[in-house]
């Protein structure tokens, strides 16, 4: 029995991983709509690969050359904001949902839908607007599957017990490609030294996070939400072979993890299970070949954005949502080598402290959340033009 | 609500670990009875120490000494096999099975009661009799909870899906004192340096076979029958820090562990765990503090037990109790001297060819297996003394 797929970000790194991994198993899955960003010829050959119903642009200029792209496969067509819509809202049961950035906030909340399973690689739902997504979800019983490979990991690992046991949900970093740098040579890193991530491939704004550790902050935040664990009971710790994902630490001593070879296409898998696991023709992890996994703890004082993430979720409320703001305009300030590398956590700061007075709750809704965001990225926009 | 619980083996190394978890969770549990082997002074401590209603002692010429070293208590006792038989018939909620050796499997079968757990640490009940003891389990409803540490993680990670989907289930192997040492150098091994267990801190017998990794094997041939997986889908990896104790590779490419600091209290908590897990004010993991785990194949024509192990499981039918029965008798002449190291292999496989040509199918009962038990015992000393 196929199972229905709508995938958002189709012609990203993870949709792309996705259709990889809905091509193995084509009696698994139907793919409804597939939704991509600006690209319509790449589109138009995704939505043909899959036998799409539905193909849906972002950018409402391309899709004039979509539909041409599309003439005589019988594949529906549209562009911009409604066209996404749609692709949400026709029927599908499970919904992949892999648009980058804030961008994909809107899409990824309108998937929401009675009974759906949304397979969740959108950081932003978690870490922006965290509270309101979470509860949306849970009044439409909707299943979150983590797509990351840390999350899918934890969820896995957490199995083996209850939330009120687990003591501590742990996940991992590589710890990017500063780990073993000084604070002076990190101070003059180039965009291009932050952008070169020693295990994942990902697009260049995430590299640049995983190189602050950032990326590992936002995702105790994501993890926060997901599973219902404060601050105290996430952590963090940096292994370099990425082969660990996330681990529990359970009241008894005890601990669960979950392992993987890094490929987005194993945690993709597991988020898109059914009842079973798919049957995954990729290498296995063979321990014995590895021969040996390292550890050492996260280095708060050469990655402050870390420590930074962790204020700002024992802070709560708003906090998360002004933090992830602030770090996307001090990130592309790095990126256009408008700023040096501490000048993205120093920014963060800034427009952190900013905030905090006003004591902001967590915004009730998606809509709030992005209200908020642009007015943190606007005080983070002053502060560097300053 | 205390939950009832009567301790098999109380005064030896698992009852004395158990003992430790029962006395830190009061509330917990109420001990119903305690089982020892010879001491009667230590049982009567034990007995004292948990306010047991019942004490029994396996040597009934200690009988006497029990009575007297608990006259005051309140605490009734006995001696002998009736009075074991009674300290399994009396009601128990739980039963923590750790009599050791082929002497704990009359017992341990006899504990299977409708809707009790079983918190099983007596490894002939699954290795010697495993089919018939598993679908007497099955029969009566009762709940297997493992011990050992290996079997303990795994049954942790396999929480996170199906049996179907399981590719492989790995136990850890310590490998043993002999693990850096040459084939010439093993061969002239004495006891006491077989008996030297770099983690565990275990009976002799048990060490020997950690040292032959026989255990392993052992081992295996328990998962068979735990977790209803074949030859084909269990494996060893060696990890000479005893952090992972058991992995499960799943079709999709991931991999859940189990993992704890090596001490038996984690894994006997755990067993014992009703609903929740049990809080142990045990040192934690900290991986980054530890900085890095390894791991190696098991060599087998270093390490033949291994081998003649996972070739008596593949065989089936009557061969795991065979290599089990010639294992102790081959042990037991190691320990006194009588043969080398590498003559216990030498012995198993000798037995094991004697028997295959039988092609014997699976004890169909614990008694069966005793009978089995005995006869291969037989051979093994023929062999021996020829």
């Amino acid at each position: 029995m196929a199972r229905t797929l709508t995938i958002l970000g189709a012609t990203g790194s993870v949709g792309r991983s996705t259709l990889e991994v809905v091509l193995a198993h084509p009696h698994e899955f139907r793919v409804v709509s597939v939704v991509g960003g600006q690209d319509a010829q790449a589109l138009a050959n995704v939505a043909r690969l899959v036998g799409a119903q539905f193909a849906a642009l972002a950018d409402e200029r391309g899709g004039a050359e979509l539909k041409v792209a599309l003439s005589g496969s019988g594949i529906e067509s549209g562009a911009g904001p409604s066209a996404i819509l749609e692709s949400v809202e026709r029927e599908a049961e499970i919904v992949l949902a892999a648009i980058s950035g804030t961008a994909g906030l809107g899409p990824t909340a309108a998937a929401l839908k009675p009974g759906r399973t949304l397979a969740l690689a959108n950081k932003e739902s978690l870490v922006c607007a965290g509270a309101a997504f979470m509860s949306e979800a849970r009044r439409l019983g909707v299943r979150i599957m983590p797509v990351d490979s840390e999350h899918n990991a934890l969820d896995q690992a957490l199995a083996a017990g209850r939330n009120g046991d687990v003591e501590k949900a742990i996940i991992t970093a590589t710890g990017g490609p500063f780990r073993t740098w000084t604070r002076e040579q990190i101070a003059r890193a180039t965009p291009a030294e932050a952008a070169a991530h020693p295990v994942w491939s990902m697009g260049s704004k995430i590299n640049i996070d995983s190189a602050t550790l950032m990326n590992k902050g936002l995702e105790l935040i994501e993890a926060h939400h997901l599973f219902d664990l404060e601050a105290e009971r996430l952590d963090v710790v940096v292994h370099p072979e990425a082969i660990f994902h996330g681990l529990v630490q359970w009241r008894d001593g005890a601990l669960t993890a979950g392992l993987a070879l890094p490929d987005m296409k194993v945690p993709i898998a597991n988020a898109l299970r059914h009842h079973e696991r798919l049957r995954m023709d990729l290498p296995r992890l063979d321990l014995a070949a590895i021969g040996r996994l390292t550890f050492e703890n996260a280095d708060e004082a050469r990655f402050p954005c870390l420590a930074l993430a962790r204020a700002a979720l024992r802070a709560g409320g708003a906090m998360p949502t002004i933090l992830n703001a602030a770090n996307e305009i001090a990130v592309a300030a790095f990126m256009g080598t408008e700023i040096g590398f501490y000048a993205i956590p120093e920014t963060v700061e800034r427009v952190c402290s900013t905030f905090a007075g006003r004591s902001l709750p967590a915004p009730a809704t998606v809509s709030d959340a992005l209200i908020l965001d642009r007015e943190a990225r606007d005080t983070a926009r002053r502060f560097l033009s300053a």
